[in-house]
């Protein structure tokens, strides 16, 4: 497999996460993540199909806002909370709020 | 002149928004306005013509982040701070304090 490329935090960009988030199944994606830690790619509750799925996971760990972390057989998903938070404090967070009423 | 069309603060849409904030000229724009409240159109400090931000501006209004008030010949155009703050509290300021370090 090969290795999966995330940026650094220094990189991360802000026209850049706010396109990967502005996306309703991509803040859907983000919402679960939030809610439950690190998700397993399979387990995802989005009604799209699995290669759209990894598409939008795709964007997503490109950005900065998800890390992926192979695991045997298994990706493991998390949001990058403490980075997106060091470099842009407050955004994440209050999209992810914001998420369940929008 | 043609009224110009705002979406209701019911209708704002959350990836609307952050489709329409995914722009570096566009974030500068808001930045711009942040600091000053109102601004006449051809007032903004953006390396790009006067179509173009006419253009940025548009979609920035269609997404419900700013309002156009037309004044005689002129435009003033302001954020809507209390309608998205109401609407997904904490996004726009938290999105326009990191533009300082984006």
């Amino acid at each position: 497999m090969r290795a999966l490329q995330h940026p650094d935090v220094e990189d991360l960009s802000l026209p850049a996460v706010l396109s990967a988030l502005a996306d309703p199944v991509r803040l859907r994606i983000v919402a679960e993540l939030a809610r439950s830690g690190g998700i397993v790619c399979g387990q995802f509750d989005v009604p799209v199909s699995m290669s759209t799925l990894s598409h939008h996971l795709k964007v997503l760990r490109e950005a900065g806002v998800l890390r992926v972390t192979p695991q045997g057989s298994y990706r493991t998903h998390e949001l990058r909370i403490a980075d997106m938070e060091r470099r842009f404090p407050g955004v994440l967070d209050s999209i992810t709020r914001a998420i369940a009423v929008a």
